[in-house]
Formats: C-alpha cells, sequence, structure tokens
C-alpha cells in the first residue's frame, strides 16, 4: 500500500469512518495531540456539519419531524460535503496543514447506500461530483461489533437522533457496507478492531500516518 | 407537438419558468382560478421551499451570508427538489390534480448552469437523478427583457434576496439559457411574450392547457 507522508509543506487528510459509538471521537483526538506535539497544524472537522452551512443542513437532515424522502436526504449530505471540502478541507489541505475529519464519504455509502434504499454506486459517484473527486490519503474504519458500539452509547446516556435510534440490524447492515469498502481500497482504508485498548489503536494509528524508520 | 390533457382522473403538471418580475406568480394565480372554475382540484407550488424542508433549504441558499461553495448550492437546490417531486408533486398527480408550480428544473439550469460556473448537463442530470425523472406535462416560459422586469421588481419596492441582487448581465445569460431550453424541448414548453397584457398571456396558457375543440 501508499503511506501518506506527513512532511511540512504538504497536507495530509486522514478520516475516521465507522458506526456510530465506535470511538472515532476519541482517535481523533489522540492523533490530533500528538501531531501537534509535532508541530503540524490540524484542522479537525466533522460531515455533517463541519461548516456554517453544513450545521444548518446537518440539522434538518438529523432533527426534521418527518421523513425526508431518500433522495433528498443523500443530495443534503452530498451539500454540505461540497461545500465543506471547498471552504475547509481544500484550503487546509493547500496551506499544508493536517485534515482530521470524522466521517466522509464512506459513511454516506454505508448508511444511505447499503443501509438504505439507494445504490451504493450512485452515492458515491455523487459524492465525488460534490467535491470534484477529493479522496483522503488515509482513512481509519474503526471496526466494532454493533451491540458492543451499542452498549458503549447507552453508558453515554445521551438522547439518540434519528439515525441513532434505528435498529441493530440496520446497523449491521452498515457494518458489513464499511467492510466491504475498506476491501475495495486497500491503499487508502486501514481497518482496526475498535475494541482494542484505546492507546493500542492510537499507536497504530500514528505509525500509518508516520511511520517510523 | 403533444397537447397535455386536462381530463378529470388524470393529473397534470403546470410548470412557469422565466427571470424575476416576469409575472409568473400572476399567471399561476389566473391559472388556478380558472381551473378550479372548471371543478379541478388545483396544487399550487413552488420550488425552493414546496415543502416544510424545502423552506428551510430555501432558506440556507437564499439567505445564508457568505458565499456557498457552487456545487453545494446545486446540490440543496436538487435535495428540495427530491422532497418536492415524492412527497408533493407526484401524490398530487397520482390523486388526478393539477399541479401548478413556480420554477422546477429549468430555472436550476438556467440559473446555475448557463448563469453560474457549473455544466448545464450535469445540472439537468443532478436534477432528473432527485426526481427519478420527472417532466412536466407544460413548461410556460414568460420571456422578458432583463431591464423591463428590473424595472418592474424596482416598482414593488420589495427587499432584493441575494439571487436578485445579481447583476443585469448575470440576468441577461439566464434568459438566455431559458430561450435555449425552450427550443431544445418544443413538446414541452410555450414561450409568451411576458411584456404582453397578462389577461392576454394567461388566455393563450388556458387554451395550452385546455384547448377549445
Amino acid at each position: 500500500m501508499t503511506t501518506p507522508d506527513p512532511e511540512p509543506g504538504r497536507g495530509l487528510w486522514v478520516t475516521f469512518e465507522g458506526g456510530d459509538g465506535v470511538g472515532k471521537t476519541t482517535q481523533a483526538a489522540l492523533l490530533e495531540e500528538w501531531l501537534r506535539g509535532q508541530g503540524r497544524t490540524v484542522v479537525r472537522t466533522r460531515e455533517p456539519g463541519g461548516t456554517e452551512v453544513g450545521v444548518l443542513v446537518r440539522d434538518i437532515v438529523l432533527h426534521h419531524r418527518g421523513d425526508i424522502a431518500p433522495r433528498a436526504e443523500a443530495l443534503l449530505y452530498a451539500a454540505d460535503r461540497a461545500h465543506h471540502v471547498a471552504t475547509v478541507v481544500r484550503p487546509a489541505l493547500a496551506r499544508g496543514d493536517v485534515v482530521i475529519q470524522d466521517r466522509y464519504l464512506d459513511s454516506s455509502v454505508a448508511y444511505q447506500g447499503a443501509g438504505r434504499v439507494l445504490d451504493a454506486t450512485e452515492i458515491r459517484d455523487l459524492s465525488l461530483w460534490a467535491t470534484e473527486g477529493a479522496l483522503p490519503d488515509l482513512t481509519v474504519l474503526l471496526d466494532l461489533d454493533p451491540s458492543s458500539a451499542r452498549a458503549r452509547l447507552d453508558a453515554d446516556e445521551k438522547p439518540f437522533d434519528r439515525l441513532e435510534a434505528e435498529k441493530s440490524e440496520f446497523h449491521a447492515r452498515v457494518r458489513a457496507a464499511f467492510l466491504a469498502l475498506a476491501a475495495a481500497e486497500p491503499a487508502r482504508f486501514v481497518v482496526l478492531d475498535a475494541s482494542r485498548p484505546p492507546g493500542e489503536l492510537a499507536a497504530d494509528i500514528r505509525s500509518r500516518v508516520a511511520p517510523t524508520p
């Protein structure tokens, strides 16, 4: 596989993927802390909701009362993505920063395509149109059995949003879709067993971002 | 050309297109009044903003402070359209109602494609993906020199939104794009000189919706 190059002077784009409750936020924070310690400028961001426009879009998708037509939902996510990549990700990479991002197009393909009624290839094509073909240097897939992820979320006692409230069978399909995406693009993905201790996972991720000689 | 059939029992979908200030609202109201007098059930609607989701999307597109990336804007319009066609237009047509709609995909192609930086064919394809290929039975293009339309809007003394505030050269390109769309699909379009008296225009539109024997 190709290994991302974290040399200062060129940007590096790392996305975290996986179901809710797998530890994406924890690992993104640990990677950010380590990279800052290495002197890198880091932009931490997310989809949906990584821009002011994206917050408005995210609010429609996650909190609208009543159903949203499946293609409308996919297009809203793609709109958020188009604006986010154009106004946050590309400028940061052009400055030579590291972009660490919670969810990107693989989430759309896994949730919308495999999990719902739309064709996965069409969803991917839509995202690639939205972003003029932007793909991360590295995508970390944190893989976890949905029932373990559920238990983590229950422990948090946070209210569930609309997507989180959907049933476990759906989450199993999403997990399978993520694994299939990783298998199709082994050069971009690293798949980690998210049930392992966070410190071990963080070390693995660091070694993929900046392998020691 | 094919003529729409307003027989009760099957739906009829009429869209009004053209720049701001050409009289779309007036003509849509006159057509609605006449069709109701004929015993038809009429759904008057619009894009963007014809649904609750669409109102939220329209608010982002028209009133967000700061630029929206061009592809994001196109995708937001497409999301509004997807939801509107799935939840308003198709159900109304299935009931046998007449749908009279202010703006549809021709506006997106004219404003986004010809007027801005995006490819018109891609914008059209995006709308057709959003709506699973839904096209109106009849599209009335109210054609008017942009400076005449501007004078009408000024007379209203309404505050201009973001699109209305753009310069007259842009409106001239939009007008040309609408005319090109009409020329490419003569069976679906009727082009009317919007500087004519409203009563004459209304009579022409009625004759296309329900030609007298």
